[in-house]
């Protein structure tokens, strides 16, 4: 098998961690880098990575310069969560023949929130014979794909409850930022007014659940509430206040005809969380209950994924695909 | 979509039970079946299913009977364990272009006992534009599929470990017989110098994992111990006495190079085992360890990955794959 040519599309903290694990997979080879950030574009990778593996790699500005330096196969997509923000690359990316694999997670199912976006995408990969994916841990896997799979094994489901508990304090603090750690309560509920706080793709791992499963929904809704500290905590990265908010508890569920939650998603992230877990329970012949004990927490089991997709990818046929349309992702070595 | 039109090929227990699933599937459609046994060739599927959704379809003594009353799109196959027994079958479904989903533990990965005969399935599989592939809950799923899957939140994965858990007493008696449970200790090890007894599939599933995970191995081993009875046991089908045999312990080990155990596959399967489970464990970065509580158990189980998987077989690619080379099968409604 030739090595697949990668490009490392936004180096962002996991753009950065899936770059620098593709350094270590004789499979993958990191082939070019992209960011428009002013403090990183002109740069070299290598310093950037803080490996000398990807020293020599310029960082271009955008993808012509990128292309007119190498040929890729397949590009690490980590720029944004917002389909809107990242359709233009996408599209540049099938254009130039390039398959995908984003952490965008929206893309998790594009059609969901966007759907003549999502037809523009489709046409562009199906016409540049590219092939498109989203996925990452949540989305992509730990409350969506693995209830999936799990099903196999099923010859009926009813209901899916998947339960996600993440310790942030294990976290960086990016995700400790993202769920409000150390906020005051009031702080944390004018943030919540603001919008995208909290984990963003629930909505689209409910509605990939269903969609694959054919459980029939008529709404998806989604609740969001701070937890607050009992006892002060402090992580390497910022300190929680007793009484402040520690994180976040969200949960999306999908409704039946009878308003009964066909599916529920119950992610709790906060510093201090006890016994975090994945856990999967599917309700139905047989009742199948999954854990992921310990659970799949951390930026590692992130980029891992992301990574462990782009041979599925590259020998997908084109598209714009959702992860129940490829065979499973595997460790790359 | 167009209903799958479903050959039933093979009418033993599991074949039986796959096929009764079949009749709830509104994608799938139970077209004909086969059997070779004179007491089922000539009958009516509907009453050896004991099922009226059923009636009228004449199971066939062979495949060009069949063939001959109906067009197939996809054979549920469930005759023999071992692939020189089955491989005519297989040889004559693909070039009939009908793709297979079969249960036999030797077909999760024909070409390792039987290299030859892999070869000239897998070319008629191509020549009749037929997808074949082996599945089933074990070998197919708990101790090797679903170890597959996990790795992919692995950055690296550097051994692996399954337990697989079944208390024999709630499963049904052929495979209480296949453990042994009731035999005297001198009636198990004359069994067993016989072999093909206890649990078939083990090498299979030990090298689908190195293969997947290209853990390089010097040699697959596998140990069969008789688990005896600490005190009475009565199950629905028999009596296993104090001291007498309750059934089996079964390890298979991949080795590495400084003979440690790679991968190491530990089943029990006895009368009166606590708790059941099915178990995963990667050592790696991160670790996973992962556990269907209560253990993914009983026929039911089998009947439905079968079930599952076929929508997959129609979808793809012709050729002799494994589970890995498909979309992970999900529930069919």
């Amino acid at each position: 098998l030739s090595r697949i040519r990668v490009l490392s599309y936004g180096l962002g903290p996991i753009g950065q961690r899936a770059a620098r694990l593709v350094l270590g997979k004789r499979r993958l080879e990191l082939a070019g880098a992209v960011d428009v950030a002013p403090e990183l574009a002109g740069g070299d990778l290598g310093e950037v990575l803080g490996d000398a593996r990807a020293a020599g790699v310029p960082i271009a500005p955008d993808l012509d310069s990128a292309l007119r330096r190498a040929p890729f196969d397949a590009a690490l997509h980590c720029t944004s969560s917002f389909l809107p923000e990242i359709a233009e690359q996408l599209i540049a990316l099938a254009r130039a023949g390039i398959d995908v694999v984003s952490s965008s997670e929206e893309l998790l199912l594009p059609d969901l929130q966007h759907p003549q976006l999502s037809a523009r995408i489709a046409g562009a990969a199906a016409a540049g014979g590219a092939t498109i994916v989203g996925t990452g841990v949540n989305p992509g896997y730990v409350m969506d794909f693995a209830a999936v799979v799990a099903s196999a094994v099923c010859a009926d489901v009813r209901a899916v409850r998947c339960v996600r508990v993440v310790d942030a304090a294990t976290r960086r603090l990016p995700l400790q930022r993202k769920v409000g750690a150390g906020l005051s309560p009031a702080e944390f509920e004018a943030r919540r007014q603001g919008g995208r706080f909290g984990h963003i793709g629930m909505r689209e791992s409910v509605a990939l659940l269903a969609r694959a499963l054919e459980l029939e929904l008529v709404a998806i809704e989604q609740t969001l509430e701070p937890v607050l500290a009992t006892e002060a905590r402090v992580t390497p990265h910022l300190t929680v206040p007793q009484g402040s908010v520690a994180g976040i508890h969200n949960v999306g569920r999908g409704l039946g005809s009878r308003g009964e939650p066909v599916i529920e998603l119950d992610l709790s992230m906060y510093v201090g969380a006890r016994e975090p877990r994945d856990e999967v329970h599917l309700q139905g012949s047989p009742d199948v209950h999954l854990c992921f004990l310990g659970g799949v927490a951390g930026d590692e089991a992130t980029a891992a994924v992301l990574v462990n997709t782009l041979p599925q990818v590259v020998a997908a046929a084109p598209g714009l695909l959702t992860v129940l349309d490829l065979p499973p992702p595997r460790l790359v070595r």
